[in-house]
């Protein structure tokens, strides 16, 4: 498959086809690809026992790990291979088992090599519990062949 | 156990005692305490397949999450029960399915409930391959009575 | 005047009112308050020679003192005294003498005492120049009798 | 001058002098620079009343410029240019009129076109007020003809 005449929104579904397919530690975790677009994506993961303490309370690590893979998806939308430099993550609600965490990453910007995307996680309920925010840059490759 | 009379190394082995009990994640990653002192910590964790891709290149989330539990022992180690704020994160190098990671945590500043601590993640072969901000906030409680 | 009665945008007016006779540093710089909301501040700058090096570039620490500025006056706008706990900023193109800049503020969210707030430092053409995020944290006091 | 057969301290130090020479920003806050050496440097700055708010608090942006000089001197420091991309402030402890702020950057890592660095601002009693982080980038050219 090319991505010569794919319209972006296709280009954007099939970019993400070839990173889901590859990547063990997304699918490893349970993560659920809700939607993805051009500069978007939806993730949702349910927090299972593995991912708590004995109190219950997600560890901030499968938060920031469930926000890092939206923001992965999104910022590799364009079918430029683009990888993570700094991420930032404010935690604000806890998470416990048994939540279902949706982190949805949205294009900041996007100038010469240089991303920024907004990634927000809420819990079933809607509440936010962590906001995010990642810095991409582009590498060599594409995901499709051009 | 209570923490009177315990000196601050005593008093952070106790903590960390409490902490690692209780943390299914940490275990479940097979996460090694390498060492811990007032205000520091030292955790290991082996790069598996489950935490790569395809290419066998570490999900930033796992390196995340190493870091940020070896900050949250340090910021734990002087029997006030912290919690994480906001973290960041700089990627440097890639680590790859086989790598042992160390994650340092070392205090940089503690003043009201605030604290900020520093991670450094490095290789087996002593490269740098992340580097890890964590800004703390206590909560009521404590690990040991006092 | 007192706080009881007035409207949320008629609070957040009052409240720029008295930060900003009470803000050297702001009215110093020939900052213009374009707007004021809710949650939300719009701040306008024009770039002077003091502001630049020798080759007409503005210096990173006065697009991060306007941002900053637009952050203060919008976390403010709910009559409880905040002040900035932690903030990061992007430097996205860069600002040059002579440029009019303009940084557009935005509630994130707001949890018990913590808030985030991210600036969008715009210039006279529209292009981004900046992206900031802050993160407050109310302290005791008002800015009007309540 | 050229760079070639200098000393790496030689080479920090006359980089420094071309950077001051050009910098409008920080000649006019009345900045000092106290000592530089490779991936190091120290900057000095008295609080004026022009920098405070009403209370004779120092603005958060004057703490954050004062950082950034520290910054961009520490990583222009090996003669090759430099670019701040993304910073990061935490601020600890107020700051007041009158007082002598010292702002101390280190180099954290330097890898490819990456550098991090980070900047302690203390006062005049030794009292911890702000830590920064910064990540820069090379651009092309250098200080000095090599």
């Amino acid at each position: 498959m090319s991505a010569a005449g794919l319209s972006p929104q296709a280009l954007a579904e099939a970019c993400a086809r070839v990173m889901w397919d590859n990547d063990n530690a997304t699918r490893h975790l349970g993560m659920e690809l809700v939607s993805i677009a051009p500069g978007e994506a939806v993730i949702a993961m349910d927090i299972t026992d593995a991912m708590t303490n004995g109190h219950g309370i997600c560890h901030g690590g499968y938060m920031f790990t469930l926000a890092d893979s939206a923001f992965a998806f999104a910022c590799n939308s364009h079918n430029q291979r683009s990888v993570a430099q700094h991420c930032s993550v404010s935690f604000i609600a806890p998470a416990f088992r048994g939540d279902r965490l949706t982190a949805s990453a949205q294009e900041v910007s996007r100038r010469g090599r240089s991303g920024i995307y907004d990634v927000r996680i809420t819990n079933q309920e809607g509440e936010i519990v962590a906001e995010f925010r990642g810095h991409s840059r582009t590498i060599k490759g594409t995901h499709l062949p051009e």
